[in-house]
């Protein structure tokens, strides 16, 4: 029997109380900055019909999507078949993301707000390998708002994430910007084929990871030619001059129209708190195929990839419904902000666990010591009481192993008062009070 | 396209904003009532080693499990293989209940507290037949304590989950209570095989559904004789009668232990809010086999049904580690406590989504739109910005129809002066008023 391993599996993790205060903390600053942006939450099940997951994130991505097994009769029908393929096993698998949810959400339910601003925290699931900081369950923060064109909902998805890094103690972050339509002008204007865009943005996003001449190696490798990888990465080098987007604006073309987007959204954005840290970053592209406007990631220093990134896709609604409902979002991962902020001890002191132990000399009954700690517990204070009628040393040893900031020891004379001796276990100092008066006390 | 179904799959639910605010609200009391009695929070993963799952339900339970398909390498040598069996395709699912990864956890972290009390709030997964008010995803909400012996932990789970319910605003709850050893000793007792006692057991615990005659023909068909199932009917209903605790103490056999425990327990918790609340219910069965001592199940009139139920367990640790460890838990179910509480109304008015909607007439960039919901979110206030420039008679009937309180109105004259229009939805009322004194004003 006690060969059972109790280690959760691969990639999963338990999360024990202080972890827990620490993501809470960090869960409840995020769902308190997108609430004053009047973005209202969404939870969506765990798990999703294969058809709505499947073809939105790509091959890759589809490989790693979590699937269910058939059961009970579905099961034995795929397996009596003879040569059961994968899509005879299975039809639903695990939320991958929370932006394909949110279209499918959309579409699903009509009589939602013409401007649907939602939120979102849940965990999602990726059979990815696992490496450090990179886990198969983890949560994703998203804020998305579907429905409006206007740049003005570009503008506040960004500075709804810059709230929530700044309200966490941020200072030098930075939230990456570039627009699809102006990359895939580069992308065409070097001499790639149009059928090759998206090869060449999926290398392209490996820039920081792989540097240049990797780039240049993975574009030749997949059929571009070497002149025009070397064109792509001469005119995104160009791209980062100063004044190269107002200089582009005034064209009138598709990369121009883009440019002006990108120059209205930074004047925007200076209306916000995202606007010191907007920054154009031409070679920003983003693995994810279905973006269709402006594209965003946030780096900080010292950090490889990035806390979030998000963008427009006008197109992925349309995937669930007739009506082609334009939408823009952003995305906080928050295993990031948290593996960051353990780094640079950005955290406040959080209570976790009870202020108070409540322990007996070895003649008070159980009885008496939990009518105490009721009394305790109903004065609003975090209450334990020890179970045992184990020696007071031990009782005290106790109370300072689980981090309660005092013990309230009850005798025979204190009971019979009313009382109780509170010992302050940091300061050992100890003083009989009411029982009645410690809430008020403390 | 428009093909996908947009649905969320069968006993899955999406949750918007209202229904998440009523789940919030109930959660928060949950969490704030077991962290009076200091507990502390746990989360584990979503997916568990079926090693771990397998086994501690019974073989309904077992059928139950969602398991998830092997991927790449793994599926495809399974596939290879010929003809693959349920085990070959997967060796891990989807957390079934909170105790068995309770249990896998206090075995697994050598440094918990000798007393670990811990609650868990998350939702689990059963492939169950979906119907009216059951899911195959929901939540429940557990509280346990494991290493102490003491009746002190079981009095003190009952008054958690008590203490919950009434500050839900419940005043009509039941939390029954009986005794494995003593519904074992009534078994036997009516000439029953020890081997015969799961099922006679699993009878029982259907009693409130199917009725004296239902469970007498069960037990018939599962090979029980009529006249030990008459026995047992009997000794149950002897049971009922008023001081059979008290009389049954008085003897030296499992039976007597037993009902000391129950009387010891009943008086503990009159010490707590439990103790105008539990009441011996010797039918009580409890379907779950990993049971050994007191078991809890609560009840409200009107619901077919409980609203949570537990008990001790003191064999399923030793399961996952040599060492024996006991424990005893109780989980409320969240989705029947919504249920009720939406039946009865018990919800207080909770505050979701935006206070004030900002708009502006057509002659007011959108940047000074921007600038005052930016100012209006810096005094502390939810607010959505209009994002498009449309007529304003349409942006207050959206302003109304996303029930936000106010619309901040901007035309030319508010902005010159600093100062916004500020409607009250519901009376029509206006007045103009300093923009950075908005949130004072309301």
């Amino acid at each position: 029997m006690s060969q059972i391993s109790t280690k959760p599996p691969s990639g999963m993790r338990d999360f024990l109380a202080p972890e827990l205060a620490r993501r809470r903390y960090v869960i409840g600053v995020i769902q308190s900055v997108y609430e004053s942006f009047g973005f209202v939450p969404l939870e969506t099940p765990t798990i999703e019909n294969l058809s709505t997951l499947l073809g939105k994130y790509g091959p890759e991505g589809d490989q790693l999507l979590y699937r269910l097994l058939h059961r009970r009769e579905r099961l034995k029908r795929a397996l009596e078949s003879g040569a059961p393929s994968e899509i005879d096993l299975s039809d639903e698998g695990l939320r991958y993301d929370l932006t394909v949810p949110l279209a499918r959400v959309v579409a699903n339910y009509r009589d939602l707000p013409a401007f649907y601003k939602r939120y979102q925290i849940q965990p999602v699931w990726r059979a990815d390998r696992p490496a450090k900081g990179r886990f198969r369950e983890f949560y994703q923060c998203d804020v998305d708002v579907t429905g409006a064109k206007s740049l003005l909902a570009d503008a506040e998805v960004c500075a709804a994430v810059a709230g929530v890094l700044q309200r966490l103690g941020f200072a030098d972050f930075t939230i990456h910007v570039n627009h699809r339509e102006l990359l895939r002008a580069l992308v065409l204007g070097a001499g790639i084929a149009a059928e090759a865009e998206g090869t060449a943005l999926i290398a392209i996003d490996k820039l920081d990871k792989i540097g240049r001449e990797g780039v240049l190696k993975e574009l030749d490798e997949r059929g571009i030619g070497a002149s025009a990888g070397q064109a792509l990465m001469q005119a995104l080098e160009q791209a980062k001059a100063p004044g190269f987007l107002e200089n582009c604006a005034g064209g009138d073309d598709a990369a121009a129209a883009a440019a002006r987007e990108l120059l209205e959204l930074q004047e925007l954005a200076r209306c916000t708190s995202a606007g010191e840290v907007l920054e154009f970053s031409p070679e920003l592209a983003r693995g994810l195929s279905y973006y269709t406007g402006p594209i965003f990631e946030i780096t900080v220093p010292g950090l490889a990839g990035s806390l979030g990134g998000g963008g427009r896709y006008d197109g992925l609604i349309g995937m669930f419904t007739k009506q082609q409902i334009p939408a823009v979002g952003f995305s906080l991962g928050l295993e990031r902000i948290l593996l960051v902020m353990e780094e640079r001890t950005m955290f406040p002191a959080l209570a976790v666990g009870p202020q108070i132990l409540v322990c007996r000399f070895p003649d008070v009954d159980a009885a008496d010591a939990l009518r105490a700690a009721t009394a305790l517990r109903a004065q609003g204070l975090r209450v334990e009481l020890y179970p045992e009628a184990d020696k007071l040393g031990k009782q005290l040893a106790y109370a300072t192993s689980i981090g309660a900031g005092f013990a309230a020891v009850l005798g025979k004379s204190e009971l019979d008062a009313g009382a109780v001796a509170l010992k302050n276990l940091a300061t050992g100092e100890q003083r009989t009070l009411p029982l009645n008066r410690v809430a008020a006390a403390l």
